[in-house]
Parts: structure tokens; sequence; C-alpha cells
């Protein structure tokens, strides 16, 4: 067996794995936007049959095996496809490198402290939060450790990282989030004391007579996809209880959520999960279906929704756009004025929910989970303490006191329940990449502000495509970063986009 | 290994086999419903890889080889299990008797006439179609032969009928279709003769001014499934080109399809998947996901939706209770009289193409398919002389002409030109069966037609349940007949509801 031979079978053996992948991700979807609740268990069963073919095939000796062969022949090959068998080596460490018998502990361990949060939470009840999550930790710390020798990270924390955040490691996190601690209080104060003097709120105008139908407001999410380029021939709106995206080549499927009593929460997950989905639409079609046809990580996924989010649809010279859209689709969207518009779209406030925080104060959440989760990996803290480490970072960053405040402490967010550590550092890491890329991106089209008044993003969509869509998983997200933006990641150009929209605006 | 555990192995294999066509079934109403143009490519290869790999699971040796072993120690089996090993035989046959080579040869035959036939039938080609479909033919008798040394039935036409309507045999069919084509179209005549004298046109009257739009016609559409039974926690209704029912346990999907100038069309299409959801609903829970569990066979699950379709919802009784939902959810209902509602409802047409049928002349349409797919699959007649058949009985049973005129005759319908045979006749059997079955359940219940003017079918589903649904495929279609009715299919009960309904009225 020749490495070309053992290189066809994988083609083979992961396009087989993407159809089952997308009978996963469609199945999953129905499940969110469509199923009726009588489908619950039939479609259980089925999601985890797939799961386990899923499984079967790629933990198969004859995957491992191919790969080995490959590796060896490897300077027989082209650059793409040397990349391409290094993709495939890490999706098959991915799934093979942890017992089975852990992953289903886990399973089993994180599935009952999820299922117990969710009425925790609502009691406020941390200690019997406790007993089910120490087992989590524990459990994680041992899949730390079993990923950090197979892969040979520097630390435990590092290993699971890699299944989200891969190329960026805790050290550059570190660095990054170091530098938005250190400069975002004082920018947070300056900016909610100027806000104070000037504020005019939008809903507050319009809360008792103006109402915007979920007819009127799926036309105004459909008309800013269309301007944000979706492609509707490949891909659908829907509602869902928390928007996200998902889909498969040619068909990307994104949700939100309507409030009638207003309609700017609807935009802008409207807008971020066009940004996810418009990077997924851009991969490059040469390497469908294979891992290095994929997305990169999860950092330069996120810093495409942000993008969309707060770059483009935020700024200034957009809302322009984006005023003249509401004032077709809404029938009380005429009463919006751009000066409401703009000033809700820029309005900061401390808050203690991370999903609802606004663009300045985001960071502040989600590095202290972060700092929370490596220690926890670590084993440089236990799962005790995490209240007073919430509670300490709190009051640095926004001067807000959670003790024994749990609910809106550290028992809102699902992410840890079932044991998913090394994915919050994403949400900022996204945000700091999206500032330096469209930093890069501004400067290569002086003129962009006065496209974005017509809305027009166009060359926002080609510069994206060009130096990240195309690329799938063929560079690491430092090589991306790099060269596209001429640098790794790094909080400059972040904190020079908060201080020009929310200081000097 | 003992029959014992060889059955458990059984039962496991077609448990997976039943998660992947969930995958298959959800994934394809996806396709027809909700899928944007852009997804064909992936969704198609998706579907191609579920069904090889659904091929691969059934047809293993493993499979066939514990089939036997159940055989041989089936008097150590309780009764359900019996008929159980005996249905996996029947869907183990169905899938493994033809050789791999002709199954390609029919794909690849029948897509190519398929395809071609969507022009053809345009532009009233039948010598062009007649160059594809030959092999079609020709192929679809190889089938024949094949599954007939298999299944050892008395023709080889019998043996493609076993794939539809297992249980019910060209015997059978020929003598109640034989009562049929004597019978009705003196009837016909008499018919259109007296309704001739007093027809009142609903929509000749609301022509003009009555607009019926989609979103009151859905409420409509969901009103009368409510009544009807339906349970919208384990279901849904949403609209495709061409209405169907599908769906697993838990969550039946259909479809229907609006029209703004009308609304009794999109109703009785409502009505009918309604009828096939029903059964699906209602399969014996113990046998979910086994073949001895499925529906019996398509004259059956016909039987119940037309059961739904023609017996109640169009019965004068429960047009009553629909003329009541019709005022409630339509604003322009309030201008359709019950008279205009009940005249509409039994409108009989001779007419060319058989989905625009009535219930009065469908029959004729369906046993001259009947008579001619028989003949061509038992070499007695050849594909040339379709056009004349056609158009002989079309004029012996409605008086019209199809010669020279193939579009409106026998280039109407897709079903032949991919090679399904053996088909067609389930209409007309489920039409027989479900007259037979109304009137064994009415003359349960002498107090139908006053609980039919409230709307209340509950006492129908029960009857049903407990008759039909209920038994699976643990009896065959003519035990289930037998049982519920006292006798087997016989054209007696359709023909009396006919005469009743449209003579007596």
């Amino acid at each position: 067996m020749t490495a070309q031979d053992r290189y066809q079978f994988l083609l083979d053996t992961f396009k087989r794995l993407n159809r089952i992948d997308h009978a996963i991700t469609m199945l999953s979807w129905d499940q969110m936007v469509m199923m009726p609740s009588g489908g619950v268990t039939s479609r259980s069963e089925t999601l985890a049959e797939l799961t386990v073919m899923r499984h079967e095939l790629l933990s198969a000796d004859s995957v491992g095996d191919a790969i080995a062969v490959c590796e060896d022949g490897l300077e027989g090959f082209p650059a793409g496809e040397r990349r391409s068998v290094q993709e495939m080596r890490n999706a098959y460490q991915d799934v093979n490198c942890v017992p089975s018998d852990l992953v289903k502990a886990q399973v089993m361990a994180g599935s009952q402290c999820e299922h117990s949060w969710r009425t925790q939470r609502e009691a406020n009840d941390w200690p019997g939060f406790l007993v089910n999550f120490k087992p989590v930790v524990e459990l994680a710390r041992e899949e730390a450790q079993v990923r950090q020798s197979a892969s040979q990270t520097p630390t435990p924390y590092d290993a699971l990282l890699d299944l989200h955040c891969r190329g960026d490691s805790s050290e550059l996190i570190d660095q990054v989030f170091g530098e938005l601690k250190a400069a975002l209080p004082s920018l947070i104060d300056a900016v909610i004391e100027q806000q104070g003097k000037s504020f005019d709120s939008m809903l507050a105008e319009n809360s008792n007579d103006a109402k915007y139908p979920v007819s009127e407001q799926t036309q105004l999410s459909k008309a800013l996809m269309a301007s944000l380029g979706f492609d509707f021939n490949a891909g659908r709106l829907d509602v869902s209880a928390h928007p996200f995206s998902t889909g498969v080549a040619g068909d990307q499927r994104i949700t939100t959520r309507y409030d009638e009593s207003t309609f700017l929460d609807a935009l802008l997950a409207t807008a971020h999960e066009t940004g996810h989905a418009s990077y997924e639409a851009g991969l490059p079609e040469d390497w469908l279906g294979l891992p290095v046809g994929d997305s990169r990580n999860m950092c330069i996924h996120e810093s495409q929704s942000l993008l969309f989010e707060k770059m483009v649809t935020l700024s200034p010279a957009f809302l322009k756009h984006l005023h003249r859209l509401i004032q077709q689709h809404l029938s009380a969207g005429k009463a919006v004025s751009y000066q409401a518009l703009e000033q809700n779209a820029r309005r900061v406030v401390k808050s203690y929910i991370r999903v609802e925080a606004d663009e300045l104060t985001y960071p502040i959440h989600v590095a202290l989970r972060y700092d929370i989760e490596r220690d926890l990996i670590n084993n440089q803290m236990e799962a005790e303490h995490i209240p007073e480490a919430w509670d300490a970072a709190m009051q640095v960053g926004l001067g807000l006191s959670t003790k024994d405040n749990y609910r809106h402490g550290c028992l809102q967010d699902i992410h840890w329940t079932d044991g998913t550590f090394g994915y919050f550092p994403s949400y900022t890491m996204g945000a700091v990449n999206s500032a330096q890329l469209f930093q890069s991106l501004t400067k290569a089209h002086p003129d962009w502000a006065s496209r974005f008044e017509t809305g027009d993003i166009t060359f926002v969509r080609n510069w994206l495509s060009e130096n990240i869509w195309q690329h799938g998983s063929h560079l690491s997200s430092q090589e991306l970063m790099q060269q596209a933006t001429g640098e790794g990641t790094n909080a400059a150009s972040l904190l020079a986009h908060l201080k020009a929209r929310y200081i000097n605006a």
C-alpha cells in the first residue's frame, strides 16, 4: 500500500464522516427549530446512533494506520495534502486519545450536573451545585492530563484549549487578556460617566406606543442579512430560543429571536449569526468535507461573527443604512430617530450577566471565567473557591459584588456544567481578532465609511474571503492573523477601537 | 447461539436500521419543505450515503443467518415474536433478492426516463418517452421474475405488488376492480345528469371578490386537523409543492398547499394526510422500530387517509361542522353557504387527470392503469400499445378520448417513469377498504352522524385504533379486513356508499 493509496482511503473515510455530520447537523437544527416535543425520544436515539457510527468510523485502527503511513510519506505530498494529513491526525487524535470509559463517565457526570443546574441556578443553590460540579472538574482534569500526554501541550489546560482554540496558547491569552483587564475598568468608568449626561433612550421613548410585530422584524432581519451578503438560495433564517448558526455546504441555517417591544437585539443576533454563516459558506470548495477545509478555530470563527455584528453593523456609518431599513420595514420605525438608534447601539452598562453585556464590558466577564477555568484545570484552584474569585474579579473589573449572589454570578452560564472548559476565551479572542482584522481591512479601503453608509460591504466580504475564509485550516490561527494584519493577536486594535467608538464619538 | 440470542441480535439490528430510517425520513422532509436550493448536492450525497449504510446493515450475511436460525426455532417463540421474525424475513428478502447490478441498472434507466419525462410530458412526446421507457419496463420485468422465484407468487406482477400491497393478490384486485368497472360508468352518467340541474358553484359565486389568505387557510387547516384528532405536540403541518405525510415515532409531519382563490382542495389534502399520519401515530408502541410494528400495506394506509378525507370530512354531517370552522377562520368564509359547500364537496366531473378526479370517477383512472401495468409486467402487453389501451379504457369508463393526447393520457403520471409498478391499485383498494371499514364502524355507532355534526370523531379514532392501527403488521391485510368488517375486501360497500352519497342525497 502506497501513501497515495492510504490517502485516498482517508479521503473516502472523511467524506463519509462528513455526510454523517451532515445528518447530525441538520437533525440537530430540526430539533431546535422545528421538532414538536413528542419527537424527543426517537430523535435522541437517532442522534446517539449517528454519533456512535461517527465514532466507530473515525476510531478504526485502519484510519490511524493510514494516517501514520501518510505521515511517513509526507515528503511525496503536495503542500495542501501535507496539511490535510496533519489536520486528519488532529481530528483522529482528538477523538481517540481519551479512553471511552472516561468519556462515558464525563457524559454521565456532565448530564447530571447540567440537569440539576437548571433548578439550582434559579434557587441560588451553590452548595448543591458544587456536589455535582466537583466530579465534573475532576474528570475534566483527568481528560486534560490524558490529552496533554498525547499532544505535549505546555499545560493541561492548553490541551483542552486545543479542542476549541487550537493554535492560541494560554500564554498568548494571558497576555492579551492581561492588557484588557488593565485598560478596560477605567475606560468603562469614563464612558459611563460621559453617556450618563446625554443618553436618549429609544426604548423609553417608544415603550408605550411602539410595537414591532414579528412579521415586520423578520422582513427587517432578512433585509439586513441581504445587505450583509447572505445568499438566501444557500441558507435560511428561522427562530429559536437561543440564536445560533449551523449548516452544511450550500445550506447555512441561522436563527434569531424576536421581542415585539424592541428590535435591536434580534437585529444584532441576526448580524452576528450572518458572520458565522458567511465564514462557513466561504470555506474552500476544493477541500470540502475534509478537516483541512474546516473553519480554523473558535477564536477565528467568533472574530467573523463579531466583525459583522460589532465592527460593521454597529459602526455609525452602517447604522445610517440600517436606520433606512428600519424606517422601511417597521411601521413603528418612523418614530425611531438616527440619534436614538446610534445611542442605543452604543449603550454601555455594568451588568452581572455576560450574555447581556455590551462590547466594552464583555471582555471583563470572559477574562474572569478564563482565569478561573485555567487555574481549575491546572490544579491551581479548587471549585470551592470559585465564588470568591468571581466576586473579586467582578469588583475589580466592574465594581459589582456577587457575594452570595450565585445566580447572577458563577451559576449563570451553562458552559462548565457539562465539562466544557477551554471555550470561554474564544469570545474575547474573537473580539480582539475582529478589531485587528477590521483595522487592516479598512486601511486597505479608506473609503469604507462612505460605502457602509450605502449598505455596501462587498469589499469586506472579499477581503475576508481572501484573508480568512479561503484558507480553511491550511494556516494556523496565528499565521492567519499574521498574514492578514502583519501581527499576531494582540489587544491594541480592540482598545483603540473601543476608545474611538465610545470616548471620541 | 440460541434462537433467542439471534433474535436479540435481530432486534438490535432492526432498531439501528430504524434510526438510520429516521435520519433519511427527516432529511427527506427537510429537503421537500425547508431546504434552500443550494443544499441539493450535499443533501443528495448524504441521503445516498445513509441509503448505502442502510443497505449494508440489512444485507449482511449475519442478518440472513440469524433469521434462518430463528425460523428453525420458531415453535419456541411467543406468537408476536413469531410474526416478527416472518416480517423480518420479508424485509430482508425484499432488499436482498435482487442482484445489485440489476438495482443499479434500474436506478440509471429510471432517472433517465423520469428526467426526460418532465419535458416530454409538456411536449406530448410519446415516441421520445417510449425510447427511455422500454428499458425501464424490461428491467422491471426482470426484477419481477427474480422476485417471483424468491417468493413464489402466482404471477411476476404479484411479486412487485408485494412491495406495496403485500397480502392483496392480483386475483383479488381483478375481482374488485372488475365490479367497479362494471358498475361505475352508468352511475357516473346518472349523477352528472342529476347534478347538472342544480349545481351551485361556490367558487363561481365568489371568484371575483372572495380571497382566502394563506394565513387564514393555515389556521383553518389546523382547526380541521384538531377536530380530526391530530396531536400538535407530536407533529406539524407545513407547505410543499405536493401534499404528503411522513414522520417518525412521536413526530408526524404532514403538508398541504394553498391556493388563495379557493380553500377546499387544501382542506381535503389536509384531511387526507391527517388520516395517513393518524395511522402511523397509532401503530403499536411495543413493536416500535420493527417490521412487524410497521403499517400493514399501502391498500390499508390509503384506506385510512381516504376514510378521513372522503368518509368523514366530506360526509354531509361533518360538513356542517366544517362549515362552522370555515365561517370562523376565513374572513371571506361568511359568504359561503352550507349548500354551496356541500354541493362543491360532491361535485362529479369527467376529467382526463387522475389527481384532479373526484371519488366517483377516480377508480376508473386507477383500474385502467392497473390493467396496463399488470399486463406489461406479465408480458401480455408491450409498452408501444399503452396509448391505445388507455384511450379504449377512457372511452369505456368516462366517454373521453385520449387519442394522440398523451400529456392528458398515459404521460400524466410520474409513477411508471422510475419503474414503480404495483403501486397504483393501492389508491382504489384503499377507497374500497375505507368504505367497508366505515360501514362497519358506523354500524357499531348508530349515532355517528349526530356526533359528526358537532365535530366529534373520537369514536372513529378509537375504532380504527382497535381494529387497524394497533395491529401493525401482526395480521395480513385480508385478516385485518375480515376481523374488522366480517369479510375480505370487496366492492359492495364502496358502491353502496357512492350511490347513497351521489344519487340518493
